[in-house]
């Protein structure tokens, strides 16, 4: 059997028995994630923008976007989910493909369930099923593919949209080619779009187009039925270099869920060491910031090559710095969203520890390691050497280490009391009888509906 | 300036005051023979099913789609006017680049018009720039792009309906950028999809992939402003060889409009000079189809590679056939929609015909070109060879034989008297007040309005 094929009939046929308890659990990790993005970015300007744009477009308002009020038809919810979801890049990756894979998978998924009755369980299985299918499609043609430029996560994400809705849908295998053959239509987004909204936009469209994919093929809109391996097919197009025997290898015995990463700082992740190694410094010896001297950092060649700025007068700098990612995690012991705000550049104790930060590029150090040195005023140093880096995948986030950064996010647009409701709906997803609960109780407002009764 | 400045600065600042009339004239005709094509392909099933899956998710229906009573938001009758535009395989084609480049412009533009305020001169301007940024785009990476396996008329043509669109909603020349910067975002559609539903689906998306980034960039969405020429951009992404001076060379000057052509036949290209041929010889000898005891073809050796089926089972095998299209020149004359249906290849007459044909290949005939001999029961031969077949650059079809063409495909939808409208209605498009009133007069049962006081 072809690639194509052979997905399609996995998913179609799947019944979700043999799937790992393991498995199972990192979907609602994943899931939790997701969702903290997802509420977090809602309300950053290129969602208001979107929102305002697409409102005389939507068709019946059906479908819930998470952390928003306002409410759209599930196609549209899908892309706005997905901006909201990506805008703050905060999201989860997987680190043999750099995907980030969630976003287009969850985003359609959130929009449909909103709309349609969709158990829990069945939210978790096609979220999974989806994940598999975009991550071995990103596998087949990572790395020539991404080194091209496409923006890898919207352009394989597009399949595991489709993957999940189709599953959802209850599609034929026939009908799942189709529906991989209208992803590989609409697989598109470029790396030239980084640093707009355009790249936000690109993983909601990629969620909005493999739905549209599942819709069209249910109502048998064919397609050619080689999307991945055809000489015109989405791997020859795309890459020059790629192995489609990645996508059956394993399947339904090894998932690359279990490599799912979450980025447990918001900011670019080759500072992640340095926060790391400077917020376990702050809990352990709690030093007072204003007897801190000096901070001697020794750091992978990329770090300075990428975020070697000291002087910050916009806010998005700082997620670029080495210096403020000293400054954070020994002040602060955090890096969160409030940690590279305006407010934050501004924090003169922070702004004091950047100035007394020195980084030196060391070949022996990897981009998950950094050395760490604090002087202090009576001449006591603190040091630190980071072997792995918190959130990689040998040093997953807890589940309490994600709850904290999902609440770290929430709160920017809902009431802590709705957080924390959120929180244990979402640890439970498994088991609630209708999964657009999730999603409904994910807008403001929605705190009358979300007690505990009618969550359930 | 770059590529992406210069195009968007050009389509910004141009005022169309020094487009020659030679080209507004071309647009038009342009206009009249995708509007044909839109209207005849309306009643495909593709389109029935894209109709339905759809419905639920427009927005408010301001639209109209060519042919069709169903209305939609704009950006649903964008994209479903481009399926319908293309499934018959029957609209025109740029040959120095093999862009279909009228379905992605022009079905965004009926679909804005039918809902909103457009003169008929702003109309075919906005449909010469798009027409020009599109096929620019595509020479800068053809032929590359297009071997690799790209839909090029989808991947080009979402710039021209972005260009399109933005020019008639009166974008600044950093909202252009924009706007390219998202049509890139969306680029897509690949060749693996050819002689499926999902074909005519890709520059229906294009044109409403065009239409969405323009309006993104009106409210300021933003993007990479280096779509076309970045390391990680259009360009550079899709083909392994580009010519981004291809973009601005000449730009206002020369015009790709000039080199449209227009197919006169409902089949592959490659049998065009024998129905050209044989429909000479219909029409100046009229021999009667029983007296044909034999028809010898020498052709290009791409016709017998590619066309080289005598025994019909399916309407669509007749259109690759040499030998049907020499049937239905001697018998019919014409190579319109009704002769490559079943009822078509059922015709006696023309099997016949199909059976006493021959064809040989010969290195010394072009591609544009055959040599022709039909031998009578007296013993007298007819014989002819093409130098240029019909529809091509140097042979363009007339006026007459454009609205000839229209009204084969219209009559599929419309009644007589309605074509007969829209034809004239067609022709003076530049000086309506309201090109809406021809998308609007384009629909089944719009009779009532279109009454010539209405039209003006």
């Amino acid at each position: 059997m072809s690639a194509t094929e052979t997905l399609a009939a996995y998913v179609v046929n799947d019944d979700g028995t043999t799937i790992p308890a393991d498995v199972w659990r990192e979907a609602s990790r994943a899931v939790l994630n997701y969702l903290g993005c997802a509420i977090g970015g809602s309300i950053e300007p290129a969602l208001d923008i979107a929102i305002d744009t697409f409102t005389p477009f939507s068709g019946e308002t059906t479908a819930s976007v998470l952390g928003r009020r306002e409410r759209f038809d599930p196609l549209h919810a899908a892309l706005l989910n997905g901006i909201g979801s990506h805008v703050h890049e905060f999201d989860d990756t997987t680190p043999k493909n750099y995907i980030h894979p969630s976003i287009p998978v969850a985003s359609a998924l959130f929009a449909h369930a909103s709309a349609n009755a969709v158990s829990g369980r069945n939210f978790i299985h096609a979220f999974i099923l989806g994940f598999e299918a975009e991550s071995r499609i990103g596998n087949a043609v990572y790395p020539a593919h991404y080194d091209a430029g496409w923006h890898i996560t919207s352009t394989a994400g597009v399949f595991g949209a489709a993957a999940a809705i189709g599953k959802l849908l209850g599609l034929s295998k026939r009908q799942m080619i189709w529906a991989f053959g209208l992803a590989a239509t609409q697989s598109a987004g470029i790396r030239e779009m980084f640093g707009s909204m355009a790249k936000s936009f690109q993983p909601g469209r990629a969620a909005q187009n493999g739905y549209t994919a599942a819709l069209l093929a249910r109502a048998d809109f064919t397609a050619g039925e080689h999307a991945l391996e055809g000489p015109r097919g989405f791997a020859a197009v795309t890459a020059v270099e790629y192995d489609l025997s990645k996508v059956s290898a394993g399947l339904g015995v090894d998932f690359d869920l279990r490599a799912n990463a979450y980025k447990p700082y918001a900011c670019g992740l080759v500072v992640h060491p340095a926060i790391d190694g400077c917020s376990q410094l702050h809990r352990t010896y709690q030093p007072d910031p204003e007897t801190i001297v000096a901070v001697r950092l020794r750091v992978a060649p990329l770090v300075l090559d990428l975020c070697n700025q000291r002087e910050l007068r916009r806010a998005l700098q700082s997620k670029y710095s080495i210096y403020h990612a000293a400054a954070i995690g020994l002040v602060r012991g955090k890096g969160g969203l409030q940690e590279f705000t305006d407010e934050a550049i501004a924090d003169p104790r922070l702004a004091r520890i950047r100035q007394c930060t020195t980084a030196v590029a060391d070949q022996s150090v990897g981009e998950d390691q950094v050395g760490i040195e604090v002087e202090l005023a009576g001449g006591e140093v603190l040091s630190l050497f980071v072997e792995q880096s918190l959130g990689n995948v040998h040093r997953p986030l807890s589940d309490e280490q994600l709850e904290e950064k999902f609440r770290d996010q929430a709160v920017l647009a809902l009431p802590s009391l709705q957080v924390d409701a959120l929180i244990e709906q979402c640890w439970r997803l498994d088991s609630l009888q209708d999964a657009g609960a999730l999603a409904r109780t994910s807008v403001p407002g929605a705190g009358s509906n979300a007690s505990p009764a009618a969550m359930r």
